[in-house]
C-alpha cells in the first residue's frame, strides 16, 4: 500500500463533468489500496474571474484581500470533488490551506510555506478518508489567509508529499510527460520517461511550463518522487528524481528547450572603469526588470560593449532606463533587438561529457545559423539566434544529439 | 463615537455598482466618527449557483461540504467590500467565521452560535479599522466550517452587536422598514418607526420576511437595539426595541399580519380517548411537518373533531399520513382544504387592553366575513379565513385599529 499526492489543475477539474473524471480516478486508486491525498486548483477561469472583479473595485487591489477572495476557488472546487468522492462511495473530506494547516510567510499573493502540520492529516488518512485538499494556499502564523502565487499548487502538492513522506507526487496535467523538446516544432520528439530535477528545472525555466520552478526546486530539496502524467490519458508520464536513479546509457542530453519571449539590448562604447557593470544594470535590477543571459565583449581603446537579454514585455521600460544610464556613464550608444530567441541543450550528462558545446555549435553551423550571444551553465548551453531560425535550429540540434523518437524501442522502465 | 454593527444582504451587494454604493455609504458612516463592523451576504445568486454546482456532482450533497462550499460566496464579497473601502481612503479588514472566529456547534448547513472570540476584532476596532465580517459562517471546535442557514447572516450581525455592545445593529434590506401590513396589500399601511421584538417576532412569523426570526429572538435575549433600513434610500427605518422604549401612546395594535400559505386538515369523528392528540399530531411530528393552528371541538357523542393547519407545501404528504392514522385510531373521515390564509392583529398593547378580540371578530362580521379557526397568545390573535376574503380582512382590521396613515403627521422620534 502506497500513500500518493497527487494535483489535479485547473483544467483538470475546469467544470463539473471532469471533477467526475477525476474522482473516478481517484475512486480507482483507492480501490487498489492506496492511501491517498489530492491537491486541486480553481476551476479553470475562476481565479481569472475572481481577480477581474477586484480590479473592477480596486486599481491596485490590497494584497491582503486578493489572497481571501482568490483562495475561494480552490476551496470550491475541494467541497465539490470530496462531494463526488462520497457519491462513489468513497470516504474523503476537504481541507483549506488554513485547515491543514499549511503555515506561510505573510508575504500576500506570493507567500512560502514554513511548515506544515500534518497530524490531522495523518490521523484522517489512517480513518480511512482520502484528503482532499486546496492547492495554492496558506495562513500565516495571525491566520491571515495567504496565496503562493500563480502555479502554486505544485508546490502545495510537493511541500505535502515531502511532509507526509508520499511513495510519489503525481502532478496530473494536460500533457502526456515532459518532451525531449516541443512536439509542435520537432514532428519527432520523444516523451522522456524519466529526467533529473536539475534538468527539469533548467527546462521549465525555458518555457516547457508542465510544472512550477518552485515545486521542482522543492521536490529536489526533499527528495520527493515527482510523476508528471495526463489527467485524462493512461500511461506512465515522466517520472522526475535524483541522477542517482539514471541508467548508465542515459544520453548525453536530455532535451532542447526554448524561448520566443527574448528581447536583447546594447550599450557601445562604455569607458572601461570598475563598477561600470553595475552602473548598467542596477538600475535594471531596481526596476525589477529580470536580466537573462548577459554578455560583455574585451575592452577595446578603453572601452566596453554590454549586451544582455530581458523578457520582450519589458523592452520599452528597459531601453528607456538604459537610454538615461548612457547619458550618465558617457556611453556611445544603446540598441535593441526583439527578433531574437534563445535555444539551450540541457543534460546532466554534459557534465562528464566534453564536447557538447562544439558538437551544439557544429550543428548549427551546418544549417548556417549565426550565434548572436552564447551562455553555459554545468548541465546548459543556451544560445541566442534571430528568432526567424529557432525551429530550424531546435530541430538540428534535436536530431544531433540523437533525440529523435524511433517508434518501436522506447522502454518504459 | 458610537459602534455600529451594520448588515447588507444580498441584493444590497448584488453587482460591483451594489457594492461600492455601500463603500461610499460605510465611507460615509466613517468619517462622521463612528466604529463601524459590516457583516456581508453572499452577492445574489452566488449562493444559488454554488448550491446548483453542489447538486450536479451529488444528489443530497455532503453537509459538511456543502458549508465549505457556499461559505466561500460570503467570503467573496468581504474581501471585495474591504478593497473598495480601502479604495475610498477607509483602512478596513475582512474576516471568515473562522477567522473572527465565530464558534457554532457541529450542525452542518444549519449550526448554531456559541460563542464569539471578540478580542481580535476589539484590537482591530481601536487600531482604526472597519471589520467587514463575512455573515452566516463559522467553525466549530475542529475547525470545521459551518454555516448558519439560510438568512444567518442576519444572526451574524446581532450575535456580534450583542458581544460587541454595539449602540446599534442596522439590518440593511430592500425595504425601508417595518409596515403595519403589507403595502401591496393596503395602501394606507404605514412604516412603523418603533416596534417591540416580541412584536417583531409575530409579525416574522407571519411572514412579512424582513428578517429572521432567530435574528430577531437573539436581539431580544441580549437586548440589542435592531433597526432595519433601506439600503439605498434615506430614512430612519424601523427600530425593533424592547417595551419599555414605548411611548404611552402606542396603539394598541402594531400591525395587521397574515399568511397565504395554510392550509387545513380536518379528522371527524375521532373516539375521545386520552392520548388521541398524540396519536393524531405525533406521526405527522415525526414526518417533520410544521403544524401551525390546532383546534380540538367538544367531545360530543364520545367522539371530537380535530382541525390543524400545515403550509400548502406540506399538505399531500400531511394528508396522507393523516389517512393512515385515521384508519388506526377508527376515525370516521378526514377532509383537507387549501384554499384558506391566516390573518393576525398583533401588539403588545392588548395585554393591557381588553376587547381587542371582540373588535377583531366585529370588524370582521362587518364586511360578512366568516372565521373558520381562532388562536390566541399574549400578543396576537389570528383568525383562519377563506382565502378570497383576505384583502379584505386585512384591510378590515388596519382600517378598524386605526392603523392607516395620516399624510401629515407621523412623528419619527
Amino acid at each position: 500500500m502506497s500513500l500518493i499526492v497527487q494535483k489535479y489543475g485547473g483544467t483538470s477539474i475546469g467544470d463539473i463533468e471532469r471533477i467526475e473524471q477525476v474522482a473516478e480516478k481517484v475512486a480507482g486508486f483507492r480501490a487498489n489500496g492506496d492511501d491517498i491525498v489530492v491537491v486541486v486548483s480553481a476551476m479553470s477561469g475562476e481565479t481569472n474571474r475572481l481577480i477581474e472583479l477586484a480590479h473592477e473595485v480596486q486599481k491596485r487591489p490590497l494584497p491582503r484581500e486578493m489572497d481571501v477572495l482568490v483562495s475561494t476557488g480552490e476551496q470550491v472546487t475541494t467541497a465539490l470533488l470530496t462531494m463526488a468522492l462520497n457519491e462513489r462511495g468513497v470516504k474523503a473530506k476537504s481541507y483549506t490551506g488554513s485547515q491543514v494547516r499549511i503555515h506561510t510567510d505573510s508575504a500576500h499573493t506570493k507567500a512560502r510555506i514554513r511548515e506544515i502540520d500534518d497530524e490531522r492529516l495523518h490521523r484522517d488518512l489512517k480513518a480511512g478518508f482520502v484528503l482532499v485538499v486546496a492547492g495554492f494556499q496558506g495562513a500565516d502564523e495571525e491566520g491571515n489567509i495567504t496565496t503562493l502565487g500563480r502555479g502554486g499548487s505544485d508546490t502545495t502538492a510537493v511541500a505535502l508529499a515531502a511532509v507526509l513522506k508520499a511513495d510519489e507526487c503525481q502532478i496530473y496535467t494536460d500533457v502526456d510527460g515532459v518532451y525531449t523538446t516541443d512536439p509542435r516544432v520537432v514532428d519527432s520528439a520523444r516523451r522522456l520517461s524519466k529526467v533529473t530535477f536539475e534538468e527539469m528545472l533548467e527546462m521549465a525555466s525555458m518555457g516547457s511550463k508542465v510544472l512550477q520552478i518552485r515545486a521542482v526546486e522543492f521536490a529536489g530539496k526533499y527528495n520527493v518522487p515527482l510523476r508528471v502524467l495526463h489527467s485524462f490519458k493512461e500511461g506512465p508520464g515522466t517520472l522526475i528524481t535524483t541522477e542517482d536513479d539514471r541508467k548508465m546509457e542515459t544520453p548525453t542530453i536530455a532535451g532542447i528547450a526554448f524561448n520566443r519571449d527574448e528581447a536583447k539590448l546594447t550599450i557601445e562604447g562604455v569607458p572601461d572603469t570598475p563598477g561600470v557593470a553595475y552602473q548598467i544594470l542596477g538600475p535594471i535590477g531596481n526596476a525589477n526588470i529580470e536580466v537573462d543571459v548577459i554578455v560583455q565583449n574585451i575592452s577595446h581603446d578603453n572601452t566596453v560593449d554590454f549586451t544582455f537579454t530581458v523578457s520582450r514585455t519589458e523592452l520599452p521600460r528597459a531601453e528607456e532606463i538604459l537610454n538615461e544610464v548612457a547619458r550618465d556613464i558617457k556611453a556611445a550608444k544603446v540598441s535593441s533587438n526583439n527578433k531574437i530567441a534563445k535555444v539551450s541543450v540541457v543534460g546532466v550528462g554534459m557534465r562528464s561529457h566534453a564536447g557538447v558545446a562544439s558538437q551544439m555549435f557544429e550543428a548549427l553551423a551546418e544549417v548556417g545559423i549565426n550565434i548572436l550571444m552564447i551562455t553555459t551553465s554545468e548541465i546548459k548551453i543556451s544560445v541566442i539566434v534571430e528568432e526567424k531560425f529557432l525551429e530550424l535550429a531546435v530541430r538540428a540540434l534535436h536530431s544531433s544529439f540523437g533525440l529523435d523518437a524511433e517508434p518501436s524501442n522506447e522502454s518504459e522502465d
